[in-house]
């Protein structure tokens, strides 16, 4: 038996977005269901490199399928300057639950990108209205790729807006989109006007005010994972219809983590937590609704769901190395 | 950069025995020190599999070197006969502190029984007397070859009795060691009357009386790593100078963790933490100490440690594949 090793590039390539938002839809409604297991994220501190080590181990069952793994993942901020890394790193084992057999190790670097795109997904499909046809992405990082593929997977967007005060990262973005979509470079204003909103950046005070929005846009606010992060204007939390992936991770981390600390904001602002809605418990976009919001820590199942649909493809196309590393084949 | 991938025959071949037993002395040191951190292990129980996964990560500060990762490890009972799979199996991701790039990724099962073999090693050395010639196994499974090599790596050990049911597992320990011990089969009681004795074994009911000690017997309790788990009487707990090797730990799923819930056994019993004797905060063995038994249930930063080595070593001799698993080189 072997384990088959999954660089960035063989996750890229095996994500297939319309069955990974369906993986990723499956395990929000297990969560809910209490059909998952997902201990507390376990950090470890190291402030002599202005870093930290997170744990995400998780299994669902979504009842077609079941996975288990664990995420290993860092943020050093320092990282780009001083080591020419990513600030965000990851290595996923994907394991069978059944004898727990690590049949896969992956970069969770990739992964993580994809099933970030892929809960942004899900989320604008319950609380978007139907024919959303434009998306507004505030920064022009790895992120904003993955959200416009998954997000455009799920409606038909044709015009994409991309701010970020990095000209290169813009200009980047455009280049490798305009032959599919209108894209064009915009400010965060422009940005939030678009029937979608998708904002990815690591600022720690609101860039995006309440009256830039349309009436009925739909915000994915997927770039607070920290405490004291926050991209949205606190009266577009308190107006919106306002979604969570999960309250212990939002409300100690997520967009709101700031005015809910605060006091600003409570738990009667907080309408649902996804699962809650692809279950059918609660209503996702209703008529009359206006802004509506989805505030996405990101959640250590997502990454157990991501790893088995890439796992699933590489090894059915021979993707990837095949690696003995128990030495049973010996 | 790329990852450097160390399958079972990989780890084996790397690890050092006197440099792996002094970095986990490093490691029990660091650790008393406050120089480690070590979140709880945390757990997936999975009773529809009949097995578990936990998740074991830590960081250590050694002074001259420091190290952190993550060791996903399970125990399925029935891997053997339902999969022909081993019922523990480990995947160890090894990352610099630093920046967290994933130096490693290396088979979690041959680590784990280096570094638990280095474990009772370290406590060997301060625990039985200084001439120890003879040594008792009892439980002639994976662990025992690595308790042979890590003690006689201290002590010059010349004789040794291995016990076990299984006369096809005793017959291999022989055959493997017979040019260099003077190895024999013996019953529990001709191993426990040894200089020192290692109990490898599952069971849940002791099965090493008092009176087959010799008198100045240490005992390294190495079996025991669940509720439940039991291998020594509480005699022998209760006359001996007794180490353990995490207070949390222990009482919860080590050699005590029975006869301590019982009320049999209290705090009072226990003499220290292997830690605290080696930087020398309480005595080891000293002149007039009887019987010794250090029990063992596993720390994180063992298998840290024991990383640290195996990677340090696989490095400079070129061993184990190389992997670009983040994509950087692309």
């Amino acid at each position: 038996m072997q384990t088959l090793l999954l660089n960035s590039e063989d996750v890229h390539r095996n994500t297939q977005m319309p069955e990974l938002i369906a993986a990723i839809e499956d395990a929000f409604a297990a969560y809910e269901r209490g059909d998952a297991q997902m201990p507390p994220k376990s950090y470890i501190d190291l402030p002599q490199y202005n870093g930290d080590f997170r744990s995400m181990p998780a299994y669902l069952d979504a009842g077609d399928w079941d996975a288990a793994g664990i995420k290993w993942v860092n943020v050093h901020p320092d990282n780009r300057e001083e080591y020419d890394l990513p600030t965000v790193m990851g290595t996923m084992i994907y394991s069978d639950p059944r004898n727990a057999f690590p049949l896969a190790v992956l970069d969770g670097t990739e992964l993580t990108m994809q099933r970030t795109g892929a809960a942004a997904a899900v989320a604008t499909d319950h609380l978007a209205v139907e024919d959303a046809s434009s998306l507004g992405i505030i920064g022009a990082g790895v992120q904003s790729y993955t959200q416009l593929r998954a997000i455009s997977t799920i409606r038909p967007i044709e015009e994409v807006v991309i701010s970020d005060l990095d000209e290169e990262k813009v200009a980047r973005f455009v280049d490798t989109f305009e032959g599919e979509f209108d894209v064009r470079a915009g400010t965060p204003e422009d940005a939030a006007a678009c029937d979608v909103l998708s904002t990815v950046t690591p600022v720690e005070s609101p860039i995006v005010q309440r009256e830039w929005l349309g009436e009925h846009t739909h915000v994915n606010a997927m770039g607070a994972d920290a405490k004291g992060k926050h991209e949205l204007a606190d009266e577009i939390l308190l107006d919106a219809k306002l979604v969570i992936d999960d309250y212990e991770q939002t409300t100690h981390s997520g967009e709101i983590n700031v005015p809910w600390s605060e006091g600003v904001l409570d738990d009667d602002d907080i309408y649902g937590e996804i699962g809650q809605i692809v279950v059918g418990e609660k209503q996702g976009r209703a008529p009359r609704d206006g802004v509506t919001v989805f505030d996405s820590t990101g959640l250590a199942i997502q990454d157990v769901a991501a790893a088995h649909v890439v796992y699933e493809h590489a090894d059915e196309n021979d993707n990837g190395y095949p690696f003995d590393l128990m030495g049973l084949d010996a």
